[in-house]
């Protein structure tokens, strides 16, 4: 069933991201702003030294990365920008480049089979799999509508037969599974065919890439059951999280957005922007919330720790959101982008950039990221300290696995501090496009090293990653956030708790952000209690990263040699450099990093065997970085280990060579159990504070009391903070 | 014998270093350049600071970094300060304040004996060292002098009788034995006593600080025994190298630029700065040369690696020779420091680069620094790519030992490109000022590792240190440069020899750096040459950085567990990662640092022992940083190493993930004997070039002959380069 064609009345013919009134003013306006200025002139000159080249639109024929591959890349990156161009400058020779490579191809269209390399799960025409041909098509449809003005009725129509309307038929008839899957491939996919219905005005296409291709068209957004609005409600939280963490949020977010803009401009009166309370929005600000002052994404799940929003997707996703949402944080992270693209919201940020417009107040405050459709299967907690200048960042995850992609690190921490990785997440192990590195793609180190609870900051029972490292197991798991109070002047609490972290294991992480007057720097209290009738192995570690500047750490003794610290799940890829037996000292390590020093400290409540690692055992290749950690393990049924995280002193400067508090200024920290089961946490520090927490063991959310500095005291939920003044 | 006083008629009361005319140019114009009105607001808040606090002079009682030790230190650094700020505002309250703390301790001083803590060798009175109390008058003097005009008559000579006459005996007569040292520490006495003499307009004063203080005198400036003349004819090569290198040379320098401009300001006619053919000024211009492009020192013997040109002591040097010489190299260091002192030198460089002065061109040519009083003792050879963007920094070393600092480095390298080490000195296991690491001082690693040649880019013989680590044998030797050869537009070359390098061992090393046009990135390549009626093993050490993303190393295996390399002469600190035997092909290594890739290729002409090793064994209390080595060990009398060191490739960024060029372009590596034992060395590369290297065997400077590509060629001295282009 085809659905009558309908043309707008309102319909632009110049775009379907970027509006013809968009053009108009670019056209008066992008030298007005040094960053819509570069940004044009950039692409000027690639578009200038394509045309330079004789149009080359090979027979489909290598896999990727080969010859016709590349080309065709090339190709409709050259259309549309060349398109963009035309449009710009009013220049014919742009339009008549794209026209040129648009005949070419809607020539050779109807003589392709499916690409020869078939190697794919869903082959395409041009490329080896439809998600490529997906990509050309996004770009290449743009670059069309472009130029619509210069080409004829007679060229119009011909391209439409020739090239647009089989194209869409084989990407949505010929790929059905794929057109109506719920997935980031499936996306890609309606966005093509729904970018063609659009320029064509066929409300047919436009419709099946909404709400998916079935014999009845069910046109509620929130029950479509594929399509555009599928994918908006399956793929993002209520936040705008994405489940599989930061890094493929990165590349996922960009069709969601480039083919929102599309629906706003051809049929405002979807409210697509407004959608579920802005999701598509939230989705952009999750992936700001995501990064941290310097742009990085937080490594969580399969990452390259170098990506952040300083990609072109993350660029592209800023500029287009900014459109619609002029705030100050999206306008914050346009200006560490340093770049934007040609777009609405493009000119809008440079014009505000360039008129000095303010984007200082954007400081990031405490938030919690939740996970799942319904935002109901865990999520992830920030942590920020009040006074920006410390620019710390405690994150504490308690999300889903993360599908393929996600990592056994629940209830983990990751820290940063002034730039730097503290506690940090590995990564993934992949060097994307080093040949030598199996071309770029995974190494096995990612999936036995990588995704083992042994390399994050958590805890592993019995020398195990979580749920045995069971991958089905783990998908159907996630935590729960019992307390997230970020509304005291002096310190913050989150808890989560996760159930069945192994077998008959549940297990609590409490994390109280302190950063009163008397503190140089925040303070982070770590509280860990696992709970189990049976007896076992628990092991705390930290993936500190910096150079020992001292440690205390019982009978340590420094291994002579070196040997991995286990056989399996991750550790057998963790040398083990040392070894201690704490049973009465507190253990500590402090230790440099950049010009800041750390001090982690763990209440030794019963012997403790203490290890320090380094990552790189059975590494004949040399993929790993050789990296530090740091293990603490007890046994036991219940235990708990309380720790505190705590930045001191720094380096001035390495010229100047000043150097301050380079020691732990904390004098004690003790455990104890009062009456009603309540823990009694208290820190006494070198500036006269002593910092309290009474945590009731079962970190149940009732209604708690207890006695306190010889007081009375009610709390509900399982922690309650005080900061005494011992009056020094 | 005391000279009479002598009063000068063009003395200024105003200054030592700061003349009265530039205060009255400051008072005019400081507001106008950045640079300076940052530096004269910074020091008038600092000095406000100081003004809201009691003066406080105690009984010196406390050994360095106690209590009345860093209060007298705070004190001077406020009164030097307080004086300037009185001069440039004219505000009676800051001479005010100098005045009467310069009372109080002109009230003390004749009260002190030595100070209570006996432990120096030269024991001060207000410190436990006369070193501070060198520092403590070299600043506290200028304080007078500042405020001369606000001092009563009265006040000067009560000053000069209690203060600064029993001062300067002190500090000469009671310590003759530094005072007539050539030395650090007797440079800094004679400064003392000096700017007291030029203060006072003692000329005894001043000529025994300019000749050293003997009953009769030497002025002949070439013939000093002892003071200023002779610190300035020992301490610095003709091309103002300073033996220790340049982490010491950075502190050094400090008291002869300072008492050199007094010198100029009260005596031109003695043409301080020309002396000796500009020597003090070459001294400032060795220690920019002696940076990379982003002004870090090359770590050159003990060395605090992050130490730069931005320290204090290199501001003030770069400044105050910036008076006299106004280069665009200095220029270049001053915006790089990113600050200026308040003198006249630093005036003008504020004005300078306020007025929008131009140090692009300050592009640092390949060069030699010459070691030793008369230039004779060896020395470093700088090889920079002409082709700027490249930024490249390949060093090769043939210095003395450097004195108790000097490490055992003969012929080694140091590689920096785009400003990443490549190829590293590890520069002093040290951590300034960290309590827990001894208090701050050098820790043992850094004689038993550091000094060693094992942790150089050199070659090791037997496994031991060169001249089997005797210092006081490797104090009388120093290398030879053969050639230095920066005159082709394609290829600059560097040799230099170590003989006796180990007894009846002579060592070679050629560094070729070629950058055709065909090259993307300037290629090296590295020749050794070893030599010996004997057989040992020979052991070629990169000490390299970067991951590994590739390499070639015949039966390689990885340790499984890790051990020690050896036993002693560094060894023992690195642990052995894993070790190949190459018999037949070429060894090689692919690293990425930063965004780049780096090959390190050396040609395989008899079985060679490769070890990867990295630091850290024996390490129990972690003063290492964990980082890679490379080895390769041949035997035999004679042998040769020849290496390729490749930069290829690159990232793009880690946001567009575009990589290329992950692979070594070199093709084949060649060695060959010809006629009249020349050796032919060649480079097949991918480019269709073969770069030929033609080697007289012997290394002689005679004429040699021989056969090339079917032509005759001659040359002088040891080597040839060719480009031969295969027409590719």
């Amino acid at each position: 069933m085809i659905f009558p064609f309908f043309v707008r009345a309102d319909w632009q013919p110049s775009g379907l991201v970027i509006k013809a009134e968009t053009f108009a003013r670019l056209q008066k306006e992008y030298k007005q702003y040094p960053l819509m200025e570069t940004a044009v002139s950039k692409m000027k000159a690639r578009v200038d030294a394509a045309l330079e080249e004789d149009i080359d639109v090979p027979v489909p024929k290598d896999p990727a990365g080969g010859y016709t591959h590349e080309q065709h890349k090339r190709n409709y990156i050259a259309m549309y920008e060349a398109g963009i161009i035309y449009q710009i400058t009013g220049e014919n020779l742009y339009a008549e480049y794209v026209k040129e490579m648009l005949m070419t191809y809607a020539q050779m269209f109807p003589t392709l089979g499916l690409h020869p390399v078939e190697k794919s799960y869903a082959p395409g025409k041009l490329f080896w799999q439809c998600l490529n041909d997906d990509n050309w098509v996004v770009f290449s449809i743009q670059a069309y509508s472009f130029i619509q003005d210069f080409l004829t009725k007679e060229d119009r129509q011909w391209m439409e037969q020739q090239l647009w309307r089989p194209y869409a038929k084989f990407l949505m008839d010929e790929n059905l599974k794929v057109f109506n899957r719920v997935h980031n491939h499936g996306l890609w996919d309606v966005a093509a065919v729904g970018m063609i219905g659009y320029a064509l005005g066929d409300e047919a296409l436009v419709k099946y890439s909404l709400f998916g291709k079935f014999e009845e068209l069910e046109e509620d957004p929130e029950k479509a059951a594929a399509g555009f609005y599928a994918n908006v409600n399956e793929l993002f939280s209520p936040t705008g999280y994405y489940t599989e963490g930061p890094y493929y949020h990165r590349y996922a977010i960009t069709p969601f957005l480039v083919f929102a803009q599309v629906i706003h401009n051809n049929e405002p009166e979807r409210n697509i922007f407004q959608y579920r309370d802005g999701l598509l929005l939230k989705a952009v600000k999750a992936l700001v919330q995501l990064s941290d002052d310097e742009g990085r994404f937080l490594p969580y799940n399969d990452a390259i720790k170098e990506m952040s929003i300083k990609a072109p997707a993350a660029v592209e996703a800023v500029d287009l959101a900014y459109e619609h949402e002029q705030s100050v944080h999206l306008l914050a992270a346009a200006n560490l982008q340093g770049e934007v693209k040609i777009s609405l919201g493009g000119l809008i940020i440079a014009q505000e950039l360039a008129e000095g417009a303010s984007h200082r107040t954007a400081v990031k405050k405490s938030a919690v990221l939740t996970d799942g459709p319904a935002g109901d299967k865990g999520g992830i907690a920030f942590l920020y300290p009040e006074q920006s200048e410390n620019n710390g960042l405690l994150t504490l995850k308690f999300t889903q696995h993360g599908l393929s992609h996600g990592h056994f690190d629940k209830l983990s921490l990751l820290f940063r501090y002034q730039g730097h990785d503290i506690l940090q997440d590995y990564g993934a192990v992949r060097f994307v496009n080093v040949k030598a590195k199996e071309g770029g793609r995974y190494l096995p180190e990612n999936k036995n090293f990588a995704h083992q609870s042994a390399c994050h900051n958590t805890l592993i029972v019995d020398g195990k990653s979580h749920f045995n490292g069971d991958f089905r197991l783990s998908s159907q798991k996630f935590g729960e956030l019992l307390q997230f109070d970020t509304a005291h002047q002096d310190y913050q609490v989150v808890t989560a708790r996760q159930q069945d972290l192994y077998q008959g294991v549940d297990m609590y992480r409490t994390i109280i952000q302190i950063e009163d007057e008397k503190l140089n720097d925040p303070l982070y209290i770590d509280i860990v209690k696992a709970e189990s009738e049976e007896v076992h192995e628990y092991q705390l570690a930290y993936q500190y990263k910096g150079q020992i500047m001292s440690k205390q750490l019982e009978t340590y003794e420094a291994a002579k040699s070196w040997k991995a610290m286990g056989a399996n799940h991750g550790f057998q890829y963790i040398w083990e450099v040392g070894k201690g037996h704490a049973v009465s000292q507190d253990s500590r390590l402090t230790f440099l990093n950049g010009s800041k020093f750390f001090s982690l400290r763990t209440h030794v409540d019963q012997p403790t065997e203490i290890t320090l690692g380094r990552y790189g055992a059975n590494d004949p290749e040399n993929n790993l970085r050789t990296e530090p950690a740091y293990f603490l393990k007890k046994s036991g049924q219940d235990i708990w280990f309380v720790s505190t995280i705590e930045p001191h002193g720094f380096i001035r400067s390495a010229t100047d060579e000043l150097v301050a508090d380079t020691e732990s200024q904390i004098l004690k920290i003790s455990r104890e159990v009062q009456e009603n089961d309540i823990q009694l946490i208290e820190l006494h520090h070198d500036n006269g504070n002593i910092y309290q927490v009474l945590v009731a063991s079962d970190f149940s959310l009732a209604d708690h009391r207890s006695k306190l500095n010889g007081r009375e005291v009610e709390w509900e939920g399982p922690i309650y903070v005080n900061i005494y003044s011992s009056g020094i």
